[in-house]
């Protein structure tokens, strides 16, 4: 197929540190090429790809202080896909709102994934309006809060397998990744850790807007003995942070959409200590991959027992549920049947999982 | 005429506050109401118009902390504008860049005007990509950051005729309002006021950004026994503060695309010293409704000779220049050539100055 990827231009695709939604779009397009699709991706001049690349902005927003408005490139960009209107068969965009109006009045087939939370005031009205747009999920229970869009299927997130080794024994440790913002609960994470005398590593950022909770809430924290901060790493150090770990933490405290760091994990081999929000009962099989805890407490339980687990198995779940490759088979499904109007298919999310 | 107002939905139209633009749309929209054009209002529901209002929110954004991505109303707003097509004669959008993608896409003719500063890297790209949008600046000077827009003209802002008093009798002190920000430059102000040994009354307002330079720079210089802070105004204490005073001191040190505050003053017969930046010469004629200096020396020289400038000139300046039924004609003058698609007429501001 002819397909075009929309990215954001906030951060290069691949991204060079933070960025949940460029990453993905970056496997998403390296596998569609690998199969032999012709992607073009509209993303920034400094991404890499396989795929013809036609940047929106020279360089990714996020890095280039002198961009005043963020919202001017992506309709600029948006004005580029739609003006190809005969050069692909479908456009997958990653952009989400901006892209509707365009969506409506062209001929070109569109796709969108919802890469965000979905509980937002604003969205409701949005959706109404935009009903006609075709929408994938990144979990079933990202959906929940927005019932009514014109969802086509659930696509959850892959890597390429060979992104991250499998690590066949258990580590000493537990580990943490993420931003240290108050719903990701890296205070539970120290609290689990310490009570079962575990060393907690921590491979965390904190964003400007989260500085005040970092020094009220974690600083003091980070004092115990069997705490070690590690900082942001790149993915090379994470397959041995994750890797080596006995168990990941994941004790959420909100509707989490997708959580890429879990599927990190599993494709390392380590299994996932993680609160049951959002997309995790989707991702962690409880008993093979991972716990699904509702207190600290249960954490604590799980973490005494996850040596019980088989890190081949979760290496497997990996394997079997979230690669690249599956993730873009799943996409190609989804193509198929926008590029034919939906037609003769039922718009169920089970139709396609 | 059937006109389409569309304002920002920021603030309520007028402003409850401050909000130049939210302001001035109320200004041109009562004024096309009153002479017998059939207006339709997109505004935020708390809007006050004799136009039929149509809201886009029901709260201005700015009073609505919920409100979480500020786009979106405005999408839906745009959504509901363009899908009238039949309903106006012309679209007046005060919104900027994201009503092109619509106005390109509909058969309705759009005219919008610009109320910012135009001098930004993004928008150079923005107006090469809808170069056929047409749009009107509030004041010469602001175009000439972009002059390769299709400017069908300049509009200098107006205000109601009777909106302000004239007050035939000089006051004794000097006059600053606006925000505390450094572009502004109440130092300079306080400076002038202080070496002509003169009171100033500062009417001003910190936004949060501005807090630092405020207790850097200004507020060690408050402390001044002829410096009175008189905090935010309404429309109503504006009309004193402002005709009571002996001039208004406009310092500026950027490019004001247009500057409201001076032909408030205007209207209450008051001059304005100031600095000739952007639409300054536009609208201050030196030496009948004020001076134009370049430094504080030849600034404290023209408060000692302001009350040689007769104050029913600078009213009658302002009624004659500035009114908003002034501003309407030209407004109408420029929605009948856009109806027409704009031929026959040259794209000189020139043609309608």
């Amino acid at each position: 197929m002819r397909i075009a990827q929309v990215a954001p231009l906030y951060e290069s695709v691949p991204p060079k540190g933070y960025g949940g939604t460029e990453r993905v779009v970056s496997y998403l397009t390296e596998e569609l090429v690998a199969m032999g699709h012709e992607v073009t991706l509209f993303a920034s001049g400094d991404s890499v790809s396989a795929a013809t690349l036609v940047p929106g902005v020279d360089q990714a927003l996020r890095l280039n202080p002198v961009s005043d408005n963020p919202m001017v490139p992506h309709l600029l960009m948006l004005e580029d896909v739609f003006s190809r209107e005969g050069q692909f068969d479908l456009v997958h965009s990653h952009v989400d709102a901006l892209c509707y109006p365009f969506a409506r009045r062209s001929g070109i087939p569109v796709l969108s994934t919802l890469h965000g939370r979905l509980d937002l005031e604003s969205l409701d009205s949005l959706y109404q309006e935009y009903r006609e747009q075709w929408v994938v999920s990144i979990s079933d229970s990202q959906r929940e809060a927005l019932p009514d869009a014109r969802w086509i299927g659930t696509v959850h997130h892959g890597l390429p397998r060979d992104l991250y080794r499998f690590h066949p024994e258990p580590g000493r440790y537990l580990a943490f990744i993420g931003r240290v913002s108050p719903e990701k609960r890296l205070d539970r994470a120290i609290e689990i850790a310490t009570r079962c005398h575990l060393p907690l590593r921590i491979a965390a950022k904190v964003d400007p807007v989260d500085l005040e909770y970092f020094h009220e809430v974690i600083e003091p924290m980070l004092h115990h003995p069997l705490v070690a901060w590690i900082g942001e790493l790149s993915d090379q150090s994470k397959d041995d942070f994750l890797g080596n770990a006995l168990a990941l933490l994941f004790p959420i405290d909100w509707p989490e959409p997708f959580g890429l760091t879990m599927i990190e994990s599993l494709a390392c081999g380590t299994p996932v200590v993680a609160w049951q929000h959002g997309s995790v009962s989707e991702i962690i099989e409880p008993g093979v991959t991972g716990c699904l805890c509702e207190d600290v407490g249960a954490a604590v339980r799980a973490v005494h027992r996850i040596r019980q687990l088989s890190r081949a198995a979760c290496r497997e779940s990996f394997e079997r549920r979230f690669t690249a490759r599956r993730m873009a088979e799943d996409y190609l499904a989804l193509y198929r049947r926008v590029v034919t109007g939906g037609q003769s298919l039922p718009e169920l999310k089970e139709a396609v999982l």
